[in-house]
């Protein structure tokens, strides 16, 4: 059995806790908190849950620490800490950031033996996958990501800076005219309006001024101005009721040409359709963390990302079972 | 540079030759063949045609051999015999004789310290890694392929064997409401004949029967019984301008639940539309030479699949280039 530890109990924490469970050869084996481990209850009886600071002394008790912290500000700081003493997997997913956060979990898992995955989930994570896999597959080829239908968090807080908003969730939404263009295979060239659309569901404060925020909201720079957007003022109950869940996905699309003349175009496409997108991204991170183990049993140590692990390490099966069975 | 050799000039030879002429990092070194070298023309210029029967000859010479043979009498001789003298991919596809196939290269390559790559393409191949990657993430869920719209070569080849039967192409066709069923989530168990349709352009020798040949092809124990077909008589000329393309594709669908009680759902979908069936598989093929050299280079020696490889292995880029730009 692969013993997990979790760091975080949030969304993503939770997420790990049901993958683990769902999983014949892992067992949960402590919950790590910030919070006063008093105050947390977790749904799996009988695994303790302690405070992150005491983490160092679980060291041998562990196979791989699962980090559910967040990318603006915990894992750029937790990831290279926690491989000083563990095995460990995180869902970086600030792709700009990604090369300076692989030096550091890299130089601190290599000063001492561990094994790291870092940006494991869906985008970064299998749609990467996907993207170097078509890459590879098809040189002359163009590369098209479309993310939706689901919540933005990003673009949902940008929201709520706005002065005279309670409240407020933001979809995007792939458009379907630019998917069915792609799938053409005429590689089309697509301005950020042309592929996703913005719809916000927003709840004022009383006695805010709607038509200025409507405005605040469509010439926001970066975020909505290069979009055709969608608002919609609701009250906080209709949002509670009709905007909470997690809904998430999106399409990878690779349109390539092959031949002497390059007569020939190929469509290869990965889409997700997600009812909890953090449910699925644990899912992920929990196949990488029995990869990382196995990885570091076999002495590898340092920084890893799915792009350098095979396959067949993240599967509970051995390989004369995959072969008879699922290649 | 990396110095492929093919051995085969067939669809799958020529196709090896654009995909290498379309890598920047490879070259041709030479085509094998079993028939006259003087009556092979191929299409690179330069490069040598050369009797199979010398291929040791040209052990130094060449990186990596792709076998260009078919599955059911080439192959199982040749890549176990090749693997002597040469690291080798093929494009295996019998399924059931993974295993078998597997083991002989597997101790050939062992042997003589080269490293083999088998059953590359789309199916077994791409389509084998992305029912991998799924069934990790997704334990607890249902697996479904579906093939077409394309010509299936085997039952293509049944159909000619019947008495009257001038020459015939049959497509697999995927019913697009089994498709429909697989993404809404709700996992129905589907029966041969659901998942797919098969449709039949024959041409008839002179004075046959149509009745009999159409009762023939729609009674076929195993290759037409389970499945609703549909039969076409057509001319020769007709069979020649439209049903000589290559085209093929098809859909694999993993329908998972997560969640503490199971109650989300998540579909991971990957499709492929190929205007050029063998094109795209030496595309791939193509790819993974790249990564046998690699592991070779390393010292890994035997037999691998495309579950045992790294992505990156397939890349021309970097890892800090693939980390920087398509993760």
């Amino acid at each position: 059995m692969t013993k997990i530890g979790i760091l975080g109990y949030g969304n993503l924490g939770r997420g790990v806790e049901c993958a683990v469970k769902a999983a014949n050869d892992m067992e949960l084996a402590a919950v790590f908190t910030r919070r006063d481990p008093s105050a947390l209850q977790i749904q799996t009886e009988g695994v303790p849950v302690v405070r992150a600071a005491e983490a160092a002394e679980w060291k041998d008790k562990i196979d791989v620490m699962i980090l559910c912290g967040g990318s603006a500000t915990d894992l750029p700081v937790q990831t290279p800490e926690y491989a000083k003493y563990f095995n460990v997997v995180d869902s970086f997913d600030t792709h700009a950031k990604i090369p300076q956060h692989f030096a550091a979990v890299d130089a601190a898992a290599k000063a001492n033996g561990t094994a790291a995955v870092i940006s494991v989930g869906w985008d970064p994570g299998m749609f990467s996958l996907n993207r170097v896999y078509a890459n590879a597959i098809l040189p002359d080829g163009k590369d098209y990501t479309f993310w939706g239908r689901g919540v933005s968090q990003g673009h949902s807080d940008a929201i709520r800076r706005i002065k005279g908003v309670k409240n407020a969730k933001q979809y995007t939404i792939p458009v379907e005219a630019a998917l069915e263009a792609v799938r053409s295979g005429s590689n089309p060239e697509l301005m950020t309006r042309d592929k996703h659309e913005r719809e916000c569901f927003v709840v004022l404060e009383e006695g805010a001024d709607a038509a200025y925020v409507e405005n605040e909201i469509k010439t926001m720079p970066n975020y909505f101005d290069e979009y055709n957007t969608t608002v919609h003022f609701i009250s906080e109950e209709e949002l509670e009721k009709n905007h909470s869940g997690m809904a998430h996905g999106g399409f990878v699309i690779r349109s390539g040409r092959t031949g002497m003349k390059k007569e020939h175009s190929h469509i290869m496409e990965y889409s997700l359709k997600l009812d909890s997108n953090p449910e699925f991204t644990t899912s992920v991170l929990v196949a990488y963390a029995r990869a990382v183990k196995r990885l570091a049993e076999e002495g590898v140590c340092g920084c890893k990302t799915v792009l350098d692990i095979a396959p067949a390490y993240m599967c509970e099966q051995s390989g004369e079972e995959l072969r008879a069975h699922l290649l």
